[in-house]
């Protein structure tokens, strides 16, 4: 059985606490490597999966004209946001996607089951929550490669789907912006400019 | 900048490929020093978090009572699965919980936001994805230093939070069986007994 050393856990937890979501303006013009890309998504691919169903479909976006109509509906839906934290002049300030900065765009799919999953017949959600321990995957392995990822959640997933021509039998789950990047910062950007503070163990572990 | 080597890449990856969904049959009697829990509690505690909300919390279950009681809402869970895969005779013989064996229990809850949170306006399952991100964290550690975590879906979220006097304010995500184990497959059991084959990229992933 393999095991890993005190070194090898340590460089796990390092990877962990360096990854960052990254914006349009940390990535850099330098192409991904295909074999790369595919170390990434081989990661992604191996994420534990309810009763193996290995639901998950990436779907890589380099075309401009997608993505440019990609980062129109992002615009769209900001402008809405910028409504809601009206009251917060940081949120106007900050750099939220990097559609058309990064190398590559991915959008990540839940392919909706044909028959009964194993483990999923109470608890419907688990297929999209595989999906989300792929995103988590590739996202850890890329920031071993100094690949950035940045995940854009400020876009409605049915038109995303109308852009890419998805159909009804996938749900959008995660868009990501993917690329090399000048800098992964420090802390996350919205721990620095004190949007929200660290969360301690102990304010998020209770005993039974 | 931090950057890792091809080794440490290589680590990640193999960390990444040896995580396996730990059940009943191969938790041992060996307790997990507390110092190590807060490791992988930390690794869950530095995820990615939509508009950094951090809005995962931990209850660690030891207790034996609760823990029979969760099991028991397994089994009436797993009655009702067993009729619907029962063409499949195979079903029935695999152990798909480790409830009681394993060293700790932990519910994953999503502490629902009071306010709105940054990048989760339109998309608000975001927060809940959140919390899939530290329970892929915690996995990996987990896995990193020779503990393994079975991930039990058979289980009315309802009930859990019942059983566990949970408020309306939170919602289970994921209920994760812990504890040091005998040995860790070399693949996937659904893999090796044929219930579901394993993808390759090509069938994942496709370029636009």
């Amino acid at each position: 059985m393999k095991s890993f050393n005190k070194y090898e856990q340590q460089i796990l937890k390092q990877i962990i606490s360096a990854r960052r979501d990254v914006r349009g303006n940390h990535f850099i013009q330098k192409e991904i490597p295909k074999e790369i890309l595919e170390e990434l998504l081989s990661s992604a691919n191996n994420a534990p999966s309810v009763g193996f169903s290995q639901p998950w479909r990436f779907v890589i976006i380099q075309s401009k004209e997608i993505r440019g109509e990609i980062y129109t509906e992002f615009e769209k839906q900001n402008t809405k946001a910028k409504k809601i934290f009206s009251s917060n002049e940081q949120y106007c300030k900050l750099k939220l996607e990097g559609i058309k900065e990064a190398s590559l765009n991915i959008a990540v799919l839940y392919q909706k089951p044909k028959k009964e999953i194993l483990g999923q017949t109470i608890q419907k959600k688990m297929g999209e929550y595989s999906v989300v321990c792929a995103i988590q995957n590739f996202w850890l392995t890329a920031r071993a490669y100094d690949i950035g990822v940045g995940w854009v959640s400020i876009l409605n997933p049915k038109k995303v789907k109308k852009i890419l021509d998805i159909s009804k039998e996938y749900k959008l789950v995660g868009y990501l912006c993917v690329g090399y990047v000048d800098e992964f910062l420090s802390a996350p950007e919205l721990e620095t400019i004190g949007w929200e503070e660290k969360k301690s163990l102990e304010k998020v572990v209770r005993w039974v």
